[in-house]
């Protein structure tokens, strides 16, 4: 299958280069009778965009998204929803000057090897420009998932080698500081970090955590298409994430029994049985548990830095590069909204697909 | 979707519990006029069959596959391949005891809330059994692969907190010794720590990783089905797994971009050029680069364990339990054919997609 | 997609040729808690299996059908339902004398030219037999459409020129005479017509129809799933279909808009509108109305006749060809079943698509 | 999986209704290196543009075509294409006299009952509107075809009980008169039929036949995605379609078996054999055996009529319906482009995907 679009019940299609008129979407198979307009996509497109701070790219880019279907006074009608954002006049000449060469790091090489032929311009279809209509998409995923009382937040826990205390995590405050961190402790820390990365003209990775609160038990399909192989697929699939981690992740791998799988208790207050740990990070077996669905992704740095780095020209012979131009020295932290929309994206698919076959009464 | 099938062009559909009268599995897509028999499906699941050491699961399954349709000849037709392994004599009543408690760790409370019943004989469907059939079907999609020079394995680098020592990497030793290291010096170390977990009725966790030769630069299908989100796909979707990393994985989020890009340099032999490290993984851009595919999955401590833990029944009041029978005490060392088989499935199916639309010349 | 599955939410994959070890099939999506046993599965396979009357092939197939998985203590859990039946003792040497040919009307030369290679013992993959397992797997469809009321009829309409009388229609009739036809009236003349053909060594086609009633209004995934579509598909990939006809079909070609679009009025009983004619054939934009779903297949005549046709062998020389061994005289006659298993197979998918966005209340 | 998409390797997503801001579709899969442009596109749409002639619906549409996404220095990248139809200045106001009713014949009562609310604009997604988008992703499958000898064209064969005479068709006259009929002598017969129909403010039906030559032997996917199963889906998923052909189609219900299936002969120019006739229609089996794929389609009379019919309101009262606005008297001739587009997209697909498994030498 081409890879332009994610889901089976709730499915989203992308198309559209950072260079080229616009980024578009379809998003298919949203319940009729919502009510959607652009004000519900904007906010999150807004918390991707480019020069929020000085930590971040300071392209200018203006992300207007446009819906130009599958709306009809003001609620979904249960047919295909066309997004647009169409691309302010991106400046390509940036790019005469590498277009004959790999960048370390890039996907310039593969995407020439695999096509026969590339778009150079800022990566194409390769670029992060592109999540702009996950973020869209996975908006309109965000708020299908609200109207069961499920909520996708994400937060940046590490940079490089800092990280939070996850004792002073606080939701409000992702929303306070440019890095979306959780503890307003790590953002001073945070932030000298990045002042001494971007002095160095470098980049650095970052560790992101997304979590769904009030998803029901019942979401996953095994055997292949559990909930979280499916997060992990969505997660894996966001530019530069390098790792995917449920619940304790790696740590797993290092745990005895006794200590890991996450014992259960009578609820005092009659409902559903509690469980005592979350090690399992809300899903056991693939299928959500109930508890709160917990997932981390680590970025790479980014590859464009301004530190001159060895390649090869498109004759293979040997060059030094230096990106210029306007890069995130931390892209990990615009993968936050990203990650969340992605993750809005497998639940709002896993919810429908689970509701198919719910409820039946046998004989 | 129901979760029975993975891939696209090259698919595995499978079924059947660990506790019915037999597991399956149909292969779709593969191509006609490749040689193949019985005999190049039983080694895979001998490797992966219990009872090979002292260190894994004492139960008998034989784990006799016929290949039922699909091969005329000794070679493929091109037509679905249909794949049976009848199940032994199981111990059911071993499972009567437990029948009403929701093992911690286990799917028991997830498949009961999804399903609204559930095959208490041994987890059924969500019993790791069910990889056997993967691992057939990971046998042919091998094949497959061998025949274009791709070559799949995996090994246990850690078990618990202890690791191997990457230095002394041999491949050939991975078949020598009950862990799949490919560490000698290691072997001593992983039997301690086992006959350590053994005694006390616990259970310990593993990291594998697998690694793909051989792999052309140009497989994956980006934007979502990138090859590493294929590959995390389809790695988390194996029991136990928590959490999966590409090339440096995890590390990445640590790292700066001075440090992480693999630089290229001309090669000196005159072919394409050569990347001076792999800490992608073998894949930038979502597309393979022609370097070694790496990927570790971290497996968690099986559940199953002889030391009473807190649980409830299905009437939601306290209870303890512990679990008898034969179980592994460390699942991560039979999770490597799977994980092997696992990446193949992947690769099989990619390679088919990535040839549907290479070799065109226009005009 | 390699194409033995069939349906999105509700699907079905089958593998297995005329003369292997056995047929099997994975039906994926059925709801858990229903109740299912072989004994609902075998009289639809009954119904399909040769030598019921002198009427169809004499060859003895038992079609003795095993559930392997996805049921426990008589009910579906909700995982993939695994279904073989094991082949009887083929008498593989009939086929000899014609492995060199390519039988005209058959898929002899297309399956070599397609795979390289191909199965000659009686069609191999594409044999009708491989419908059993369509059977199968619509058995189950049907039990869940039953649960809500859906019933799927399929009837003999005509046999070459013989037709039948509508005024005539009692679906009673359809089990009691050997060509599934609805009309008593016609069974004789179908009888002398059938007669005439097997002395003359020829075969004959016939017309299908297949009915469902009680489908409610909805279901359909417009613009390209649209219901009708669906059918089509599912109707047409049954062997030896040349066409396909919603409602009135082909004579809505002729027909002014003035006496074909199905008038409305209000329902007396105060229920839901009422439709004056069918001649949509209960669907309507693609979705179903509410009225009976109506379809017609036209099956082509056997191609094993016993009378002499040219042909050429693998090497391209000119042949005279004729089938001797068992075959159909009317292949149509069997059709009605395997007609009736696919528009299960698709309503059942439709109905869980369906589902899974209905009765969200927004706000 | 909603239904907005078709296709698996080469893949048309498409959004927009009649009277929304504009029409939107997302190409996939289409190899990279092809040449592209708008221009390659627009004749087609203009080929289905209302307003050509008398004979069809006097409405304004532009169908401007951009080509937002996938192409480089005028060649396609191998990434997702998206295109753009902004609609004009629609007369929403036209419908706001029957947004209560029930138009008979279309699909307003469907998409009411299955969203619960519905676009009444046009009849929004249910438009035909909508397959200006069809056309559109179809022309690039043309291209894609064409590059490897395959033609697909279409023709009226008949409207209402007017025929054409098969012995003077003619492919160059179906571009010369305004009801892409192949035989001149039929074109006045079909324009006196038309001029009646359109005084009685009638509506009438038409038969569509469309045929692919040059498609090699070997594609096709049984047992469920036939190349002729394919076909029918594609053609049935066409708004106003209520039947397919192939080949000899409905006849073959009435044909005997030895003047049914096809001879063949040996080649005396020394290449593939002969089939000394085309009743199949160039399936065999479901896999194209190298003859012309012939498929026909009966669309059925227009549903938007000015003679008064029953229907009732959303309140299920009794009402007459009368359509004014620009309607066409017999929307099977604009069919044929579409129907040209849905063969052209099935095949794109196909030959894909059957290039994907071949050319595998093993051992």
């Amino acid at each position: 299958m081409p890879g332009d679009s994610i889901g089976h019940l709730f499915r989203l299609t992308t198309f559209g280069e950072s260079h080229g008129p616009a980024l578009g979407a379809v998003v298919e198979g949203c319940p009729a009778g919502m009510p959607l307009s652009e004000a519900d996509l904007q906010p999150d497109l807004d918390r991707r965009r480019p020069g929020q701070s000085r930590y971040t790219t300071q392209r200018r880019e203006e992300d207007r998204v446009r819906i130009l279907s599958g709306v009809f006074e003001g609620r979904t009608t249960g047919t295909a929803i066309g997004l647009l954002i169409e691309n302010g006049d991106p400046r390509s000449k940036d790019y005469a000057a590498i277009q004959d060469l790999f960048r370390p790091g890039h996907a310039d090489y593969t995407y020439l090897k695999k096509y026969g032929l590339r778009d150079y311009r800022g990566g194409g279809r390769s670029s992060a420009r592109e999540t702009a209509m996950r973020v869209a998409g996975g908006a309109i995923a965000r708020k299908l998932l609200a109207s069961v009382g499920v909520r996708v937040r994400g937060a940046v826990i590490a940079i490089g080698e800092e990280g939070i205390d996850r004792a002073a995590w606080d939701w409000d405050e992702t929303e306070r500081n440019p890095f979306f961190s959780p503890d307003a402790g790590a953002v001073p820390r945070f932030a000298a970090l990045l002042e001494e990365v971007m002095r160095a003209g470098d980049s650095v990775g970052a560790l992101v955590e997304v979590a769904a609160e009030g998803v029901p038990a019942g979401w996953g399909e095994p055997v292949f298409d559990r909930l979280d192989a499916a997060l992990a697929h969505a997660l894996m699939g966001i530019n530069a994430v390098k790792g995917v981690e449920i619940g304790d992740g790696l740590a797993a791998a290092r745990a005895w029994g006794s200590q890991f799988a996450d014992e259960m208790a009578p609820n005092p207050t009659g409902g559903e049985p509690l469980f005592l740990a979350n090690h399992a990070g809300g899903i056991l077996g693939g299928i959500s548990s109930g508890q709160t669905i917990l997932a981390r992704l680590a970025v790479k740095p980014t590859s464009s830095i301004r530190i001159p780095r060895r390649t090869v020209n498109l004759q293979g012979e040997a060059r030094e590069i230096v990106t210029h131009g306007r890069h995130d020295p931390c892209v990990g932290i615009r993968a936050v909204p990203v990650a969340e929309a992605m993750m809005a994206l497998v639940l709002g698919d896993f919810f429908l697909q689970h509701r198919a076959r719910q409820g039946f009464a046998f004989d």
